[in-house]
């Protein structure tokens, strides 16, 4: 692989500083690495490879001589900047939701539909979390026997809202041990020792954006429309790494054995699922392991072709930074 | 309503003090109260209506004059006990699972089949706690329209599993916060910013115990063993508060306008959907409702005959203490 001229843009946030850790840890061939980030943030300094680099004001000019940009810095700045790397001659990696319901703009896991990322026209569009975990789970499944209908539920931490969110749940924890006045900015209620099914803003269906981008970016990576989706997306109290209930109907029946040894030599996923000695996917184990977990796999009891899922993944890693950093690699390699 | 004498096996756990506290709050008929508890709580006082009430040790004597027996003491006590209270004359509202399906047993929520408590042999069951607040929510759809399939999602707290898991979570979260190790006695992975998709023990058929008392206790219930139903039910780090997630098909047509003017009369029901001003139901407004509180109602997009649901209540009370006492208002008023 060529050596690369990488920019990151909202290097400070989360799925910033996570980008970085993973293109170190994955040895993606850079050249020189740009961090950009606000006027707020710029002058900051951050390692990659043992060395600090200065974060920098993004401005329209940030973009000279960069091959690939990643963004993740929210959806109004990659509206405004992501097009202006694109004619600079960067290829954009974009983790906002902006560009992903675009004709014109490939979204891809690489463990599903890696051929999509090379339709680009300069911007590739990165899924949302809860969709990355989603489809890594049901591919194998697709492929072999069809899905005619998907239920889901979420569990999501907080990291998936931002720095700012876990702090949040941080002092909240704190206040409510110390039985001091609970104190919020982030969310429009308590999120420590509570449940808020409440992911985005809310759209006239009375589905919240959340739930619809779950429900579409699934269709549009399976490039299926016929999958008949609903979703409620909730935030839970966790850190990092989010947790899926999924209720799937097949098109053809579907062994739970077999499934479990497809899952096994699937790429991408690991199987926790040792009901006797009470293993399954946990939030927690996202912070060790990168691969999207799946558990409790069993049969519905109704339904000879419908099967229950519990997903896990790390949403600022394979959730966002590492998906991200994977399709670059199919891109670059 | 003559004034009775009242037994309370259990008195001393989460359940049982609760209990006690119902009875004083609605003003229950009491002659005289009896607190019974393990030989480790025998002699703590709890105050009932300003007195001080020794709890004595459980025994086969216990029920002698006794006419009305609530036990929340765990299944095997209710095994040794339940018809022993029956055999003095007693009757007997067991929290436990127990006898829920034993078809000589009513297993009754006062909203839902008021009717089967009088066809009771001296024993009563009170159903599992997420199984009352579900069932609340279905009975106006179900004898309006019908139900054919129901796909359900739990974030249950930890309070579910007794006072010494409520102490878990606090001292897991003080540990998480000062950095120290975290110790665990009452779960098998750690709960504090963590998600255990496991509650109660494992069946053969890959489902936990409680996702099949969900699944049973609602057909029992509902009289109709039609109903196709899956559930994943998950522990979540909240101290008090079920939330469920649900799916429902109808056999009929309901429109979302309709089954939102139904739950506002509807007795037990407080609809909390007010999308705009971010109002829906949450675990820590169920320390302040009684009532099983229903939001995020919505059609699903892909069925016509498709709901979703979000459903919260006090698992404690409306859940456990609270359904116990008003199956006791039914009988004896």
């Amino acid at each position: 692989m060529k050596k690369l001229n990488v920019a990151i843009v909202g290097a400070t946030g989360i799925v910033g500083q996570e980008t970085i850790k993973i293109l170190e840890e994955r040895n993606f061939p850079v050249a020189e690495l740009k961090l950009f980030a606000s006027s707020h943030s710029a002058g900051r300094k951050l390692e990659f490879n043992s060395r600090e680099i200065e974060v920098e004001e993004l401005s329209s000019r940030s973009f000279s001589g960069v091959d690939l940009a990643f963004f993740s810095a929210g959806g109004e700045i990659s509206k405004k900047y992501a097009l202006k790397a694109v004619k600079a001659g960067a290829v954009v990696i974009d983790k906002s939701s902006v560009f992903r319901m675009d004709n014109q703009v490939p979204l891809v896991v690489p463990e599903v539909n890696p051929r999509d990322t090379f339709k680009h026209n300069g911007i590739i569009a990165n899924p949302n979390c809860s969709t990355i975990q989603l489809v890594v789970a049901l591919k194998p499944i697709y492929d072999l026997v069809g899905i005619k209908r998907l239920i889901i539920s979420t569990y999501q931490s907080v990291s998936g809202s931002g720095k700012d969110a876990v702090d949040e749940l941080y002092k909240q924890t704190e206040q409510f041990l110390s039985k001091t006045k609970i104190s919020r900015q982030i969310y429009p209620h308590q999120i420590a020792f509570n449940v808020l099914p409440h992911i985005d803003v809310f759209e006239d269906n009375a589905f919240t954006k959340e739930e619809m981008k779950l429900i579409h970016e699934t269709k549009k990576i399976l490039n299926d429309n016929k999958i008949k989706i609903t979703a409620t997306t909730a935030r839970i109290p966790v850190f990092i790494g989010h947790a899926e209930s999924v209720y799937l109907e097949t098109e053809q029946h579907l062994s739970i054995s077999k499934l479990k040894m497809l899952y096994m030599k699937t790429e991408g996923i690991k199987l926790v699922d040792d009901l006797e000695n009470a293993k399954y996917p946990l939030p927690i184990m996202s912070e060790v392991y990168d691969d999207v977990m799946i558990g409790r796999i069993r049969k519905d009891i109704a339904n000879e072709n419908g099967i229950n899922l519990w997903i896990v993944a790390n949403n600022i890693r394979k959730g966002a930074a590492l998906n991200a950093v994977q399709i670059a690699e199919i891109l670059f390699s």
